[in-house]
C-alpha cells in the first residue's frame, strides 16, 4: 500500500516526533515504511543542507533552487523507488515548506514550473501541518537547545509562516490537514491515525477522492 | 569600463590559463579586472563544487539547478558589483558550459527561464570557446594529472561537447567566437586580444553591436 505523506509547519511544532510515531505505528500493523526528511534525504541531499546551513544570507532565487535540487535527487531516488516498493513514505517537510519559506505567489509560473519538476508527479497524498502558537513552539526549540539558523527569526517572521502554512492548507484542503499541536504528542498522534488511515483505507478502495494528481484521475 | 567576458569549451583546452593571462594584459594596460570561474566565485559556490564532485551520477536536472544556484548566488554577489563598480569581469566557464553539459533544447522553455533568472541579465558582452581537438585536449588534461569526474568521461562524450560548444557558437555569432586552441598559448592569447581589445573600444564607443541584451539596446 504505497502512500506518500508529508509533515508540515514551523520549527518546535513536534514534526519529527509525529513522524516518527507515525511510522512505528504503521510498521506494527505490517506497513513498510520509510522515514525522511528535507532539506537532506540523500547524501547529496545532507551535504546541501550543510550548505544551506553554513552560508546565511543567500539570495532567495538561490536557495529555492538548492532546495529543489535537493528534492529532485530525494523524489527520483528515494521516495519515488519506495512508492513502488509499495512503502509508505513519512517526509518531514517538503513543497510547503519551499512555499512557505522561500515565498509562494500562485501567479509566479517559474516557480510552480521548478516545484513540479522537481518532485516528478508526486505530489503528496497527505500533509499534515501541525498549528502551534508562536510562543509555545519557539520555547519547545530553545528547551531543546536547537537553535540553529532556520530557528533563529524574529517573532514576526514566526508569525507570517504560521499564517502562510494555514493559508496553504485552505487553498488545497483535500491534501492538506491542519492539526493543533498545542494538543499532548499523543493526542496529536491519534489525529494524525485518523486521517492516515482514512487515507489507506480509500487508497486501498480505490478511491478517487485522495491525491487529486495520481494517474487515477486520468478516469475521470 | 564595464565588460563581462567569458571563456568556454571543454577541459584541457587552456580556458584558465587564458583567462588569467588576459587579465594580467588588461591590469597592465590599467584596467580593474576580477578573474572568477563556475562553478564556484563564491564560498557557497565552491560548496556546490565540492558537493557535485564528491556525489557522481546525480539526475541530470539536479546538477542543472545546482548550477543555477551557485550560478545566480556568483552573479548577485560577485559579477553584478563588480561590473557596477566598472571592472572587466572574466569568468571561466558558465551558461555555456552549463547548456553543453547539462543539456541544451532551445524548445525547453523552463531550461531558458532557470538560465534567464539565475542571470539576472547579466548575459556575457563577450564568450571566447576555446577549441581543440579532443585527442590534444585528452592529452593536456592527462599530462597535468588533473583528471576529475568532469574529465573521466569516454572519447565520444567529449567529441559531442566540442561539437555542442560550436553550435551554441553558430547560434549566437555576436556573443560567441571560436578560437583555435591548438595554436601556441601566446598566438591564443593575441586572438582573444583582438576580440577583447575591439570590445571594449566598442562599449567606449557605445556602439550597440556589442551585446546585444545591454541597456544600450533600449535605444534601438
Amino acid at each position: 500500500m504505497a502512500a506518500f505523506i508529508t509533515f508540515e509547519g514551523g520549527e518546535g511544532v513536534g514534526k519529527s516526533t509525529q513522524a516518527q510515531a507515525l511510522a512505528d505505528r504503521l510498521t506494527r500493523q505490517g506497513y513498510k515504511t520509510l522515514v525522511t526528511r528535507e532539506p537532506g534525504g540523500t547524501p547529496f541531499g545532507e551535504a546541501m543542507r550543510s550548505a544551506l546551513l553554513a552560508h546565511a544570507d543567500l539570495e532567495t532565487l538561490t536557495e529555492r533552487l538548492v532546495f529543489a535540487a535537493a528534492r529532485h535527487e530525494h523524489v527520483e531516488r528515494v521516495i519515488s523507488p519506495a512508492l513502488q516498493a509499495g512503502m509508505v513514505v513519512i517526509c518531514d517537510r517538503f513543497i510547503d515548506s519551499t512555499r512557505v519559506y522561500q515565498g509562494h505567489d500562485p501567479a509566479d509560473a517559474f516557480a510552480r514550473t521548478l516545484e513540479a519538476r522537481s518532485i516528478a508527479g508526486h505530489l503528496p497524498d497527505l500533509t499534515l501541518i501541525l498549528d502551534l502558537p508562536v510562543d509555545l513552539a519557539l520555547a519547545r526549540v530553545a528547551a531543546r537547545g536547537a537553535m540553529n539558523r532556520f530557528d533563529a527569526n524574529a517573532q514576526a517572521t514566526h508569525e507570517a509562516r504560521r499564517t502562510a502554512f494555514l493559508g496553504l492548507a485552505s487553498a488545497e484542503p483535500e491534501r492538506c490537514h491542519v492539526l493543533d499541536a498545542a494538543q499532548t504528542s499523543t493526542a496529536v498522534s491519534e489525529a494524525v491515525w485518523a486521517l492516515v488511515s482514512a487515507l489507506l483505507v480509500a487508497k486501498s478502495s480505490g478511491s478517487p477522492q485522495v491525491n487529486p494528481q495520481s494517474p487515477e484521475d486520468d478516469l475521470f
